[in-house]
């Protein structure tokens, strides 16, 4: 049997998604909670790797599941939670089809970057959001966002040392909303795409929120597309303001449950 | 010379604001970073206390400062924010009149109660917010509040070994704020009043919630008010969902700055 599983874990106290010598990984405590809960000794497929420090709300996974174990498989979920930390939690499980890979069968994976905007640090807000101790303008973000909008080469937009085979992909949306957190002006940049290179989410948030600054130009962003030269970019933005918010494998993978009980 | 602070803390690794014996509290850290940044021994006084895991966006507390000390007033904030955990953070300070008193002279608090509605532990939302696992409906939620709102006895909401002169207290406005965050259904409610009583907030919280899920009716809130019986109302919230978010004196503390620098 082929199971999935939907998880979603606070990045701040991992390094990152996969399993490595040393260090917590996500993948790690998967393994281990399938390990402990069932005897299994399997290794678990990721939609991708999320780096240390990434949160996700939404990752997708997938591995064998012996059928002589008997349980359903939509309370897989609620047997791993007794054996995972809090800060990771299997929040649906399903059975899916055998072809099904977690990594090789995603079509789109949308991605938020969290941004807060104060000359101080904000307690309540540094976990999950990223600090820019400049103003940006809303219109100048949104107009950099759907320049970025569209299949580029986003060679520019890739940290050195990737080793994808193409930097072609396709930007599906991008959109910037304004909120308010704590009377903090914040901003909440969702990009969705086909597939993403190494740390291609933290640059666009960087040139998204330079653009918003006054301090990127719209020549230079095209630029960065046409000529693929990473210089032309600001920093590349912490791993904290990130979350992977949702896989899209152009089919549901769960049954909408209620997410409560009456 | 007397200045006032305004802080934001993370309340999770905190056993609360008062300095006590065992256990790491905000009073404690800003009373240590006072002496590490200025060889100052002073003690701080707080708006109010906050409980082991409260947290707060704009906690105001003061402290006497010598007046040889060759400092601006608005830049102690950044001077303690050295020496200070980065779970607590200094986001402004002042000179303020000497009869100031941060407790004495408060004149309306307001706090925040966040809950996500969920049978499942979401990690993204538990950190600031109160796992509940049945639905409520929001018009009902906000029927309970309205009925909250005024100058009540709040006996029945507050816990046992509340050693207050009196348990009449005014409520001037009690909201429920609806949100999605992560596709999960939340609740803000922000309640403001010129005081509250020992775990008030978290029950009311508690009320307001059992009212929208159709466990406790408009007869036993209105009983509970008019007879002070505890029983009559659900349980106590968690610490995790309470947020302080700020205290009024009538008059503002601070010079209004930008958050962010151009």
């Amino acid at each position: 049997m082929n199971i999935a599983l939907m998880l979603s874990y606070d990045g701040t106290d991992f390094s990152g998604w996969q399993v490595q010598r040393n260090g917590r990984t996500v993948q790690g405590e998967i393994e281990r909670a399938l390990s402990e809960a069932f005897s299994l000794s399997v290794r678990v497929t990721g939609s991708g790797r999320t780096d240390a420090g990434v949160h996700a709300a939404g990752q997708i996974c997938n591995f064998p599941f012996e059928d002589t174990i008997r349980i359903a498989p939509e309370k897989i979920a609620d047997a791993l939670n007794v054996f995972l930390p809090p800060n990771v939690r299997a929040l649906k499980s399903a059975a899916v089809p055998e072809p099904f890979d977690a990594c090789r069968s995603a079509k789109k994976k949308t991605y938020r970057y969290a941004v807060y905007f104060s000359r101080r640090e904000h307690p309540l807000l540094e976990r999950y959001a990223a600090r820019f101790a400049y103003g940006a303008d809303f219109s100048e973000m949104r107009r950099c966002a759907r320049i970025l909008e569209g299949e580029h080469d986003f060679s520019a937009f890739s940290a050195a040392g990737s080793s994808a085979k193409t930097t072609v992909r396709t930007v599906y949306s991008a959109t910037v909303e304004e909120e308010e957190r704590f009377g903090v002006p914040c901003a909440r940049i969702d990009v969705c795409g086909n597939g993403f290179l190494y740390n291609m989410v933290r640059i666009m948030a960087g040139a998204i929120l330079g653009f918003g600054a006054g301090r990127l130009s719209e020549e230079e962003v095209r630029a960065a597309l046409q000529t693929g030269n990473r210089e032309l970019l600001g920093k590349t933005m912490p791993a904290n303001g990130l979350t992977l918010l949702s896989v899209d494998y152009g089919f549901p993978l769960f049954k909408e449950g209620d997410q409560t009980s009456k």
